[in-house]
């Protein structure tokens, strides 16, 4: 590994599952299960000659286990300075530089770089907490731009992942339930239509806490499957063995 | 049991978990998972001086399970006479006269008997398939009926509901995962507001086959919940021990 990329206040952190090593800070912003669960629930454009763009792409851990699943160009949209070099590094560390490619830019600029219509596949672990004047927020601004609508909002998100793919490509959000409805309306709204949702529950007898949606741009409406619930903890706080395999591999 | 209130063809099933017994045919329409997990799912108004609606009501199995949970009168709307008669002999078989009616009209005549917006609770588990000129139905009428949109619609089912109820009465529904948007449009459309679901899963791997809905009244937007999943069956093929307790009762 080279020690060069990873700076101090950072550490490593690999998920088992496909090799894939991310720089990780406490400081500013850590992948979570969040990410993990989008890109094991995405179902990617696999071929060379596609284009798959992580929006909202933090420290890049979404775009790169993607590479694990697709040969596609990877192109990560990350407004933060900070949290886009330690993806650029991670890139680096992982010597994906021909795969993957970090844009540092406000997501408002997507189509600066990117063009209308030519991307296969969207992905997105956007804030989660709307920006309301009574929302309590992280005093670490790198925390707060992470999980709050300041910078982005759902509606703007959605709509440029609308704006970017083509026709029946697909989009991969992850988000909060209690939002949910308001998530149909606007995607339905940016004609993207709901096709598979899958609830994250975080033990047995508890309300679940994570989505995963799958919209297909001008798709079809209705028919849409709710696939399998997937538990993260058994009653002893430990991973369940789904949860266990999607983050160190089978066996 | 009075014997002379079941008929040639017909049998009684009984709920051990909370022993009502339903008369039931083969030839007709028998109570099923649908109408126990409903029943279940519903948190009706309690107290005596409240009144409960079941629409659809068949043979009258949701509206009579509702009795070990309330105190309320519970008033049955089922259009087919030959099911209208099967619940209402239930209801004499169980001495349950006093809470229970049976009213063997059409929907659409609800209000001619029960007064708009007087109605605390509304259940309904409807017939679940559109009725499209391509969709295969049943040869058997009374089955026909309770399955596709022949005699009345969600919309209607919806609308009538919404004009039953107080502000603030609540609806529980019982439907198929893949019109979920659709129930959550015509909800909405109709003054009633999600809050909270249950998806059912028929067992592990598997998509959902049934969900469970709870909207309100003039109900504040947003904050929907969705429940901890339900899972029928094990790889076995027995129910899993949730559902043996909704249905057999604790030990």
């Amino acid at each position: 590994m080279d020690k060069n990329l990873v700076q101090a206040n950072e550490r490593v952190d690999e998920l088992y599952a496909n090799d894939i090593k991310i720089i990780q800070s406490p400081e500013v912003f850590s992948f979570s299960l969040d990410a993990v669960l989008l890109a094991h629930f995405a179902k990617p454009y696999t071929k060379a000659n596609g284009r798959i763009v992580d929006l909202c792409a933090g420290n890049g851990a979404v775009g790169l286990f993607l590479t694990a699943k697709t040969k596609a160009q990877i192109n990560l949209v990350e407004i933060q300075p900070r949290l886009a070099d330690m993806a650029q590094r991670s890139v680096k560390l992982n010597h994906l530089d021909e795969q993957v490619t970090v844009y540092n830019i406000d997501l408002k600029q997507t189509n600066d770089y990117l063009a209308k219509d030519s991307v296969d596949t969207v992905t997105c672990n956007p804030p989660y907490f709307a920006d309301l004047p009574t929302s309590k927020k992280n005093p670490n601004q790198h925390l707060m731009l992470a999980r709050h609508e300041i910078t982005t909002t759902l509606k703007e998100v959605v709509a440029m992942t609308s704006g970017l793919l083509k026709m029946g490509g697909r989009f991969y959000l992850v988000h909060r339930p209690d939002r949910f409805l308001e998530i149909m309306d606007v995607l339905r709204a940016e004609r993207l239509a709901p096709k598979r949702v899958q609830f994250v529950y975080p033990k047995a007898g508890r309300e679940a806490n994570m989505v995963l949606i799958e919209a297909i741009k001008d798709g079809k409406d209705g028919g849409l499957r709710f696939c399998e619930p997937l538990t993260v903890y058994d009653q002893e706080g430990n991973y369940q063995p789904l949860i266990k395999e999607i983050l160190y591999g089978k066996g």
